[in-house]
């Protein structure tokens, strides 16, 4: 069991950020050949998701997200916090912090046109550190 | 790898129980210190989710639930089904069963402002058993 | 840490594939009684789900997503790539290619009338191969 972080800073704004080169960094430094990696987001305002990461598909992604949950709404929470961020954390909850994959020959077993992101669902820049904790032989 | 359960009792309809406590306990019963905990919902009709439980935002997460799949919408299940809760399942089938959560010295690497939560889909009050599986040294 | 494939052909446009069953054969060739199970999309059009796999609920399951992510939209992915799903690649996003369930005396903890089903979100009819990854003891 390795524990692992990769860093990296965001915009916000639901902006999409590829982690994938980074993610299989982390794993090559395991020097494990099969198992699966966790890749978790400590925070309520950000996600993790796999997609093919082609510009037009990413600005269609950050869209939808943004007509799925209404950035105003009448949120209590906007009325409870100053960070005015309720769309960020539901867009978040709906998306999930967790993503589990699988890996064979020390490489994970992703398809051809899927990479990971990190969703930025905060509505302002931030400084994330995303954990990877892989378990394997 | 160990097994443990949770058990509580829900009044449906949306009800967003928090059970980050419940699912630390059993960590600490597991006596390992680094590893992964899978959270894992037996049953169609409700999901595990992190969010910042703040009592404004438990509202916002309710409301939005409630108004992205609406309670009565012409669905099959529920001419088929006596229980006549389609949205409950559509609910919960967007959401999903599984959350996979690391850990490290003995604590859940969650941020400081997310919580676990058990979302009620359903439309009656249940008592849930929710398994926690825990894997590490 | 045990690799198993699973493979079948799908139709595309939202159909709901149980697989609860190849699932299954594959825990009982891994020998193990108790741990974990990812099952897994190497894609980017297809999800992993849980739900009571009545055929009405297959239908609103369906119609469902069909509401919820437009199948045109003037996307801009539909104009940069022949293939013009964004839509299913939306749709796949929002589900999750990623699912981890418990297992303990060699059977899945699945609830009573919670199968396991494969999205085929692609617009058109693919062969697919899931991967199944099983750790445990």
């Amino acid at each position: 069991m390795l524990n692992f972080v990769i860093k990296f800073s965001t915009n916000g704004n639901c902006q999409t950020v590829e982690i994938t080169d980074k993610v299989s960094a982390e794993l090559q430094k395991s020097g494990l050949s099969s198992g699966i990696l966790t890749v978790f987001v400590p925070g309520s305002t950000g996600a993790i998701a796999t997609m093919e990461y082609e510009p037009g598909l990413v600005e269609d992604t950050e869209k939808y997200f943004k007509d799925l949950v209404k950035e105003k709404n009448a949120y209590k929470h906007d009325i409870n916090c100053k960070t005015a961020n309720a769309s960020s954390h539901l867009r978040a909850t709906l998306m999930g912090p967790s993503l589990t994959i699988p890996f064979e020959n020390s490489k994970m077993q992703l398809g051809t046109w899927q990479q990971i992101t990190f969703i930025e669902f905060d509505n302002r820049s931030r400084d994330r550190e995303i954990i990877i904790k892989i378990i394997g032989q």
